[in-house]
């Protein structure tokens, strides 16, 4: 199996200049794609980028989706439904493919899929995981098509340091996140914030872990929008989570957690910068917080598993039932 | 002041071919600006579209926002700080911005915004209002500069009847509403779940009529990717909304609507096609639903309100204390 610069290289060497990046999946996997969107929409001049669930892809498809165009996929046991017609879809229109997943016998681990078959350890390296393999990619994918990029280096250091930031940081909140559980894992519902590249681990740890994962009713917002019509449900007793990442997006975390700080009781900030994110470039390190949320999503994730004794794996519809 | 047709027509002689569509608001307004996002990306071969809240165009500005950009803003009350600033940055760059408002004498009716003033009164056709608006702009945009665009005349046609349309659905679901409001007043949190153009409206509904004008808590959700994590909070204790748009994407609604048959009790359909939306082509109408699912949101709230004794102007943050 070639690794994802090999993929890259070769996609470009046989399609030319790639002027279009549609990053699709469904659900989690959709999330893991997210900050690679959010960084080509950032810092290319040459690509556009687009996000959306792989259902869209095929139902309403961008006439951009031709030969030109890179479909970055991600399904982690390799089946799923939407994912692999999204696959397939984008193949018949020209355009370029690379799947991700997890599963070696599955659709989307094919040769016809141009496959990166991940492992999914608690050893795997950051680098070696779907955010990691995407940013790989993309920082590729920009040194080759633009002579101006200048951040290719800082985000193979960033790539390098990620594994061992978020290793720490696991550590660095077990006992908040056994905290956090006993406070409040009677909890009918919460909101959990972000912006900029981490808005989509806002997402993540509601319909993922919270959701899917323990049946736990939540709603993701958008940081910056929480101030034009959900900051008003803010109160005493109202939980919220605010994700708090760097670069640029940050100002829109400040303003939400000066506005908790002021009228909400209830909260708990997961902020990248205490937990490490610094020692990866500040030109490029907002792109590694969603890598570092997730790992914190999961170590909450636990906690509540562990005090609401509601095992993480269980499912009452996914892989059960018919729909 | 110019029609939505006359600015553009101008702007697109002045600025020469447009290529990159942003449309960018916050809260409410940014609702508005989706559908004519969705349109683009579906119809579009000359033009990508890109959807985001104002600060974020700020903060992360995009390479191509530049001249051969057209940015259309919104901002009710004509001085939302992040929505003022974002045309003043978008200018900067050398793209052209369009700038609705309601308010002729806010910041965003000056001039050197490109203001389209427009009122908003119960009698107002749904052609003068922002979703409107947008249609009108991106549908002339669309003919000017694509030989092969064929849906102008539907689209047009659209316009003309969208407001009987609306019209005649919100008398028809008026005891709906009231039934709804006597049922689930209390209920403490429910899901809203749209998808394509109407997904925006799941938003809209949630943070705009509920969350804000209610401060009763819900989440939306992509009905596509309900079944990716969502729906195992499904029982028979939660309650949803169901928005089903017509066109491509309603595949997606059908099957969130089978699964809650099967394993939901309490969820609301509101479904476009049973309110009239079919009266416009077919080619077309998918991009009407937001219009028609915006009013019934309004009757929906408007129930609510009158049942829970809760103003829905009622604020305790926006506009009253400092943030």
């Amino acid at each position: 199996m070639r690794t994802p610069e090999e993929l890259i290289k070769a996609i470009v060497a046989e399609q030319g200049e790639i002027k279009d990046v549609f990053l699709t999946a469904c659900g989690g996997s959709l999330v893991d794609l997210y900050p690679g969107y959010y960084f080509i929409n950032a810092e290319s001049e040459t690509m556009h980028s687009h996000w959306l669930t792989a259902k869209e892809l095929v139902v309403s498809p961008s006439k951009f989706l031709k030969k030109g165009a890179l479909v970055i996929l991600c399904s982690h046991g390799g089946n799923t439904g939407e994912t692999v017609a999204a696959a397939k879809y984008a193949k018949e229109c020209g355009a370029a493919v690379i799947t991700m997943t997890h599963n070696p016998e599955s659709i989307c681990a094919q040769e016809e899929m141009n496959p990166i078959v991940y492992s999914w350890e608690d050893s795997t390296n950051e680098k070696d995981r779907p955010q990691g393999i995407v940013m790989r990619i993309l920082n590729e994918l920009m040194k080759m098509q633009e002579p101006s990029y200048t951040k290719y280096e800082a985000i193979l250091d960033g790539l390098e340091k990620a594994d061992g930031i978020v290793r720490a940081a696991v550590k660095k909140v077990q006992n908040r996140t056994w905290v956090f559980a006993e406070k409040y894992f009677e909890e009918p519902f919460l909101y959990i914030m972000g912006s900029g590249a981490s808005y989509s681990q806002a997402y993540g740890f509601s319909i993922c872990s919270l959701q899917e994962m323990q049946w736990m009713d939540c709603c993701y917002l958008h940081s910056g929008e929480y101030f034009h019509g959900p900051f008003e449900c803010t109160d005493e007793d109202h939980l919220y989570i605010l994700l708090m990442g760097t670069g640029a997006a940050r100002v829109m975390d400040e303003r939400a957690l000066t506005f908790l700080e002021k009228y909400a009781k209830k909260y708990e900030v997961i902020d990248a910068k205490e937990l490490g994110i610094d020692a990866i470039d500040e030109s490029v390190n907002e792109y590694f917080c969603p890598m570092l949320f997730y790992a914190m999503s999961v170590a909450y994730r636990t906690g509540l598993q562990d005090k609401r004794r509601h095992p993480l794996d269980m499912r009452r519809y996914m892989g059960v039932v018919e729909y």
